[in-house]
């Protein structure tokens, strides 16, 4: 489609060029626009019909809304906020630099201002930085005929209009319906007959995460969010909680890769920014990765008299890390998907011993026939593949236990557990598996140090 | 509200417990369903009004409807697999052992076995194995009216009533409608006028996280599947597609720490697995380790003569391993949400290549002054930087270009990509990394070898 309105453009056929986009999808609509240079997005956009202009704006990238805000007149820009949705409106106005924020909130009309000011009070990542506020109200008494009615006056501008939340006269929420339940009784039914009374409410101060888990267990295409007196101030709906899991799940990945999460994508991102994300985690790492030399200085006299005993350390080392991050990943997204909780500490640490016994013993098994193998002719073949193989046990339980219980011991010090991850976890046990190495040796190979 | 159901189960009050059960939400009761014992999980499950156990029954846990299935008489069985929408029953037929399956399927009513047996022919992981059969058709020359009127008279047994498909004789596509557009025009109008005829569709035969990725970029409360010749076969909803999402999310986790994805919660699945799905990839890479241990012990007379460069090995590994890891992942999720294409190859290797440098003489600097002031004795303590120093820069390079181009590799070889994580790359960046580090240690200190 991108070549396609190039060409139009190129040609200037205007004409078939306004065709083509009263026909796209708005999704696909937007994407191109991100491709555009300055002069001819703007072009574009003022040929997109009035009505959709604002719900293709929606679907943009924050730098080509930026762009597009800065070519745009007053008088466009006012159009445009007119017709956003309020959460689309602040989540723009959140992304611009302070000189364009002040041209989009001056030429926005009053209430629209009022209303995505009330959204911006909001803490970052709480549900009220999320919400909406345009939603469909019902009052108990109505017949199902004249809520019909009202949804048509009013649904227009909302959201969704496939949920309608049933308010008091103080706006306290008394029930919820659905479109389908009014489409399943007859019109002369009265709301308070068929609205569910029992309704599962988000809290304005909410997190955003604990918003996306909600809309996963319960299937709803919208939730309200309730102040602190239950007063009903605004609705999530499920597209804006599937947008909040995918940019967690994000934040999750690079956190678990030992950097600071950003939600830039990565195409976009400067070289200067992805250094910055990245050069502090490396730093701390390599610090820390002091610590193992110190103790492998410590043992110079091992290694000087058994010089094969250093060609298994990366084996050791690789063997402790994969096998901490293995559980540090399990028990990290078990608590991030509520499926791990902290009562079960004692039994994930129990199950996870259990299976680093195992592990480290297939792995000292195999490492060991691999030892006979590759030195028939070393004396002391045996010893060295005792030694290596009790370090691989003792090495995979502690990873093991490390890679549970750290995660844990974050969430109780409301830490992320996230940051508890392979990269951290493979360091502090490499100092670890290490020590207990050189020490096994010396002990069993009678090495004086 | 559990140990609610627990007491009034050990008092008998059935009555009380009836009326807790009417008011609850299903999420909710499922969730308490769960936890409870065979005896009590029956009990609870016959106090449920009729019309709510087969929404209620689709929220537990595979395992808990196992055991409810077993506990059931086959009249019971019958009533509520002809309530359940035909997705969740042959979700529910694929997660059974095969006897209770063929309990469930001759329980079933002819109409709705066909269905499901309909949906179960299509491979796992396909937009068909996902899909319900239940939505709403409508004709192109019907009324606003009359379409109400159908809705009405069909749509009680639909997962969605809020996106109505508009099919022509032969069952092709030729429109989509939606709820609120029919409440926002008069009674009179014709569906072939408002209908949008634009239509995204999704193939039967997709895969379901193409689907997934389809509902966050289009957000659309259903999404139409056709079959080869553009015949409507069902709807993939939103909630399904946030059901896969977060699965495919959790199996990226796990494939990037080097586990076999497995879609069960960790509480619930054996120690026997837990090995299973681990014990794989630590012994490969326990291998894989073997090359850089032969490495070693090819530069004996290295370290034989400056002992202290054993010391830095695993400074250099960690480092090593921590840079590939952090490209990889950003590669790995970049083409998981197609923010990197394969035609971005070489720019995104550019950028890794850069920021790799940036971080690898940091590292280098910041260790050289390390390495000045723990050792201000040492007569080579310059030599020493220079080697580790320069090894770090080329280590960065090399690992993060493996991290950026072995994802891609694996997406041309249709692998993949979340295989080539942290495990891998760590294990194949250490093996270089030594090799590199003796080298220069070797050439610009002198050392016979």
């Amino acid at each position: 489609m991108l070549e396609k309105i190039m060409e139009l453009i190129s040609l200037k056929d205007f004409k078939r060029l306004k065709e083509l986009l009263e026909d796209a999808n708005h999704a696909d609509i937007s994407e191109c626009l991100d491709e555009l240079q300055d002069e001819d997005l703007a072009i574009i956009f003022r040929l997109l019909p009035k009505d959709e202009a604002a719900d293709i704006f929606a679907y943009m990238e924050p730098d080509t809304q930026e762009k597009l805000v800065s070519l745009l007149s007053d008088k466009e820009i006012g159009e445009v906020i007119s017709e956003l949705f309020v959460d689309d409106a602040a989540d723009l106005i959140s992304e611009m630099p302070a000189n364009l924020v002040t041209r989009i909130l001056k030429n926005a009309d009053p209430q629209k201002r009022k209303e995505i000011n009330e959204i911006l009070k909001y803490p970052e990542d709480s549900a009220g930085s999320i919400m909406t506020t345009e939603y469909v109200d019902l009052r108990d008494s109505l017949t199902v005929k004249e809520a019909f009615d009202r949804i048509r006056a009013i649904g227009l501008d909302k959201e969704t209009v496939y949920i309608c939340y049933v308010l008091d006269n103080s706006r306290h929420l008394i029930g919820v319906t659905t479109v389908k339940d009014l489409l399943m009784h007859d019109y002369d039914t009265k709301i308070r007959d068929i609205m569910e009374e029992n309704v599962v409410t988000i809290n304005t101060t909410d997190d955003q995460e604990e918003v996306a888990k909600m809309f996963d267990k319960y299937d709803y295409l919208a939730m309200p969010v309730v102040d602190g007196e239950n007063r009903m101030v605004g609705i999530v709906t499920v597209d804006d909680a599937i947008d909040v899991m995918s940019e967690e799940n994000e934040e999750d990945f690079e956190k678990m890769a030992g950097m600071a999460p950003s939600d830039e994508s990565y195409m976009k991102t400067s070289i200067f920014t992805l250094y910055k994300n990245r050069i502090v985690w490396l730093l701390f790492l390599m610090l820390s990765a002091t610590f193992t030399g110190i103790i492998i200085t410590r043992y110079e006299e091992a290694f000087a008299h058994v010089a094969i005993l250093v060609s298994f350390i990366p084996m050791i080392m690789d063997a402790g890390g994969n096998c901490g991050s293995q559980s540090s990943t399990m028990v990290i997204r078990g608590l991030a998907t509520d499926d791990i909780e902290l009562k079960d500490a004692f039994k994930v640490w129990a199950k996870e011993a259990v299976v680093a016994v195992m592990c480290g013993a297939t792995l000292a098994v195999v490492n060991g026939v691999r030892i006979m193998i590759m030195y028939p002719d070393r004396p002391d073949k045996l010893l060295l593949a005792a030694v290596i193989g009790l370090t691989l046990i003792i090495t995979a339980l502690l990873a093991k236990s490390m890679g549970a219980l750290l995660p844990m011991l974050a969430k109780i010090l409301k830490m992320d557990p996230a940051t508890m991850a392979s990269p951290l976890i493979t360091t502090v046990v490499d100092t670890c598996s290490i020590f207990i190495y050189f020490n096994i040796a010396v002990l069993l190979m009678h090495i004086a140090v």
